[in-house]
């Protein structure tokens, strides 16, 4: 963790626009205190301008929170999703998807913990406008592709492709979204060190490990596989 | 879904015991409300009771939020870990976590969305509590049973020890948790079907599928997986 102190927030046009820079604000402030504990006024104090400036930018509150889901969350859901066609391999399509995760999250610390808060909470203030631009039509494609790739014979047949994003997004944003916790909780013994549950790329090659090997066929010379699917 | 009502709280002592029904009622408002949110008047009203009696049973809030913690939470944490010895083959010692962990859900509905809102959110208000409370002896045995089995050769060597059991948790909680949100947002195209989405039974195939291929050596026949392990 010896990013300059630029990169810990949105680098971004910040320093130039104001309307950037109280976006930036309200966003980290939503991350670290929620955003029902956000006021208004909150934010202008933070960004160093008076509420008059938010209201000229974002009209009411309601507009702002509009603003940072569709200028920031949506930056993070779109980075993800963009490049996925439906028609590469599937581990490679998988893969890129758990590498932008992780990527992205570097450049927006603040994603896990305002995604676990506010979208991933019942009763969190995002969750519904998330709902509303969750890439279904992209989904889709990635769900057909690996049903397809299932059928030839070529990806492990008990996995559920409906379930493999939401599989990928646990795998992923859960251990990103612990790693407070994890720093500041008690120091646990050996092996769990403190290292391997937060470096970045120690979770990569876990979760690539593990989804590579979960979505191959069985192992001819192992044991322990059963196949509980059947064709219903 | 059709559990006779009885099943969809904890069903337990309730009925007979008011110190029971008080800890089942604060739990179930926690989770649908958030424990901020959720005053010692709200609970005796909910459970029919007055506030004077809420205070006889646990003196005051906090006591009884410990009371949720120690009595209701705990109870998940250990009907997940305690059987756990660390003697077991991983992969037997793992799929009894996943197994109990969705079982134990069907009984304690309640129990995915509180942990997002209140263990694994910044802020939330039991993820100190809970931290104090991690059994990490069991974790500790749990990755040196993993970890032996990898230098023995019979596990996907680029897999991280201390990461398996948040990986455990984020394969099977975090849909459990999303649940709500499958249930209501728009209905996705196919092949996203919400059956696919919602049924535990669909969910609990799905992680098996995924863990068991993922925890085996690499498939002899298969061209997918590089071992990105490397000894350091």
């Amino acid at each position: 963790m010896t990013k300059p102190a630029s990169m810990r927030g949105r680098p971004l046009a910040s320093d130039r626009d104001p309307r950037e820079k109280l976006l930036d604000t309200a966003t980290l402030l939503f991350s670290s205190q929620g955003v029902a504990a956000t006021t208004v006024a909150a934010i202008a104090r933070q960004a160093g301008v008076t509420p008059a400036m938010v209201h000229y930018y974002f009209k009411n509150r309601d507009q702002l929170i509009e603003a940072v889901v569709d200028e920031r969350l949506c930056l993070f859901v779109n980075s993800i999703w963009d490049p996925v066609t439906g028609n590469e391999a599937p581990e490679q399509m998988i893969m890129g998807i758990v590498e932008r995760m992780i990527a992205t999250t570097e450049i927006m610390p603040w994603i896990p913990a305002l995604w676990v808060r506010e979208v991933l909470s019942d009763g969190g203030e995002l969750r519904e406008r998330m709902v509303q631009r969750v890439p279904l039509a992209k989904l889709a494609r990635f769900a057909e592709n690996v049903g397809r790739s299932q059928r030839a014979g070529a990806i492990n047949p008990g996995l559920e492709p409906a379930l493999i994003f939401i599989s990928v997004l646990g795998l992923t944003m859960l251990p990103l979204a612990m790693a407070r916790t994890l720093k500041n909780g008690p120091m646990p013994p050996p092996p769990l060190n403190q290292v391997a549950l937060l470096d970045k790329d120690v979770l990569k090659r876990h979760v690539t490990a593990l989804l590579l090997h979960g979505l191959a066929l069985p192992a001819a010379s192992s044991t322990l596989h059963s196949d509980p699917h059947t064709d219903e």
